[in-house]
């Protein structure tokens, strides 16, 4: 099914409405649900919906959220999101962070007791707005296993780093830590599919291509996949994740993140509040004046994307270009949902009274 | 050869300041380089040396560099290295990232004009020492070719995180961009062995296990290897590196680096001036008591050292684990230097008329 992107946010902000989620917060959050959808990231978009409505209804999920400033200096602050969701609580701290960052050249922000933040980008790119380089990151439930762990100890935790071009648009680099991202795997599920080596390993810690593996104790494995590719690094990046996010804020960090599913309880034993983010934003003019940064950043697209490609037909790909050439694509033509997700969208317009798509 | 760390560090000291620098720039730098050979990254010690004094001999390294501020806010800086050794700038950036985080919560400061400044994790570990969380970063002259270019266009561009914990030591995320970083690929090449298939790529652009493809027109992988396993991911970060580094400080990006060995010469055609860094650091109590954070920390790093392994014999290693126990073990057993090393560094005694080793 193709559908308009004003007529899937005006049925995702109402669902949110429904939720209890005040008119504002609504807006907020089909927006960054949509902004995914539009940038071709389905698997953060409005497929998730289904699930912040489960744990809406198992009551870990707080729709009228108190957010609040439990500490800060000049540029830095730690703000509890009263658990409500992330779609709302990153950009209440990037908000915070870009203030900081007008008055004093940068801010930093580390949240805990939230929830899902949905796409990284969205809130590292309202910082590019304002001419400044955006940072976010989250921690998230715990599917990927260290290098030689047979646990799960880490999600796939991803970072995001935007910076602002001239011409050229924002060069955004938003991944996750781990080799393969979760919405992968399900796609190879989906099609029933091997993945590549080294993107999982099974309960017992072998590698394999099965892509069933994950549901049955098996792991994901962080970027690089075993040792010897450098997964350590992998690893690393998650641990950074991990601890600004929620060491740091005092959210629950590692295998104590609450699992993002209803029909999994979070750990009896919690370690903190929530999940974690942390956002940043520091002022491009606190280094250098825009528009020479801006010319420099032309400059480097442009050289990169000019570089002599292995096959004639390849070119490289600026990070954040895909998720634009997606955006400028399904803004006019429509965004494509999945079967799937288009019965369980209705399925939450029946439980709330609300029109079908 | 086996040498104690007094009597290398004293030899260090001896050719900087053979080479023109004060004795306090000279133990400085003899202090980074001392602390790579004492945690075991050989590659970014003593055996450098050579390559500096080369670099100093046709004039791309001064060592009496007045390093400026060319600009800033309360919390964000830009400076000039004027030339620099970057052993000897980046702590000058760090301590300036110090003093506005000391005042402000946090400090981030961007660098050109510098050098090569050795490990990086020693430039974070000097915010750890004061409850700062520290975070170091530099371009590197263009060995690695981002996903689908045969062109080498980004250095290995190394990052590190570095976190204070409480009984435990610090957390040291201290690692390259890269697949694989230029020292291993120089252990495998001395050895006569093939590398692993996602390292490098021949001078088309084919994926090759050859360690000598890389000086004959070959380039390094970013991590992850190829697409399918993340390569974009690497090329991502290494770009994020590059960006921060110096497309903001206003230090050449990309393939305009210039290359660390003497016998090649610099691009004709600089975008900036020497090559960039970028560091930073964060005050843990700007978020949250120092004694919570290392409460939690310490909880961090025994959960994942406690972890499920693969095989029995294994164990999670935490990051910057291995380099403090190669620390422990040098500081009472010596360094280990290979002849090659020796013979580099005798004939710069010999050069500079000093005592041999």
């Amino acid at each position: 099914m193709l559908i308009s992107q004003s007529a899937l946010r005006a049925f995702t902000e109402n669902i949110f409405l429904a939720m209890g989620c005040s008119a504002e917060h609504a807006a907020l959050a089909a927006d960054v649900l949509l902004q995914a959808d539009l940038r071709g990231i389905d698997s953060h978009g409005v497929a998730r919906l289904i699930g912040y409505v489960r744990l809406w209804e198992s009551k870990r999920i707080n729709t009228s959220p108190n957010i609040t400033i439990v500490h800060q200096t000049p540029t830095t602050a730690t703000i509890d999101g009263d658990a409500g969701l992330g779609l709302i609580v990153a950009p209440f701290a990037m908000r915070l962070a870009i203030e900081k960052a007008e008055q004093y050249g940068s801010g930093w922000v580390s949240v805990r007791n939230s929830n899902h933040f949905g796409i990284a980008g969205y809130h590292a790119l309202m910082a590019v707005e304002k001419n400044m380089i955006g940072f976010a990151m989250t921690n998230a439930s715990p599917l990927v296993a260290p290098t030689y762990s047979s646990e799960r100890l880490l999600g796939t935790n991803p970072m995001c780093y935007a910076f602002p071009a001239g011409k050229y648009p924002p060069v955004v680099v938003d991944m996750a830590t781990s080799a393969a991202a979760n919405g992968k795997l399900e796609i190879a599920q989906r099609a029933g599919k091997p993945v590549p080596e080294g993107w999982i390993q099974d309960a017992e810690g072998n590698y394999t291509t099965d892509p069933h593996a994950l549901k049955s104790g098996g792991s994901l494995l962080p970027l690089g996949g075993d040792k010897e590719h450098g997964s350590h690094k992998g690893f690393g990046l998650s641990a950074t994740v991990d601890i600004l996010s929620a060491v740091l804020s005092g959210a629950n960090y590692g295998p104590w993140v609450p699992p993002f599913v209803s029909f999994l309880k979070p750990p009896a034993d919690p370690v903190g509040l929530g999940i974690g983010h942390f956002v940043g934003a520091m002022r491009v003019d606190g280094f250098r004046p825009v528009d020479e940064f801006k010319t420099h950043m032309d400059n480097w697209v442009n050289r990169f994307k000019s570089a002599q490609t292995v096959l004639p037909d390849q070119k490289v790909i600026i990070p954040g270009e895909p998720e634009l050439e997606a955006k400028a694509h399904r803004k006019v033509n429509g965004i494509p949902l999945v079967d799937a997700v288009v019965d369980d969208l209705n399925g939450l317009a029946e439980k709330f009274g609300l029109k079908k798509l």
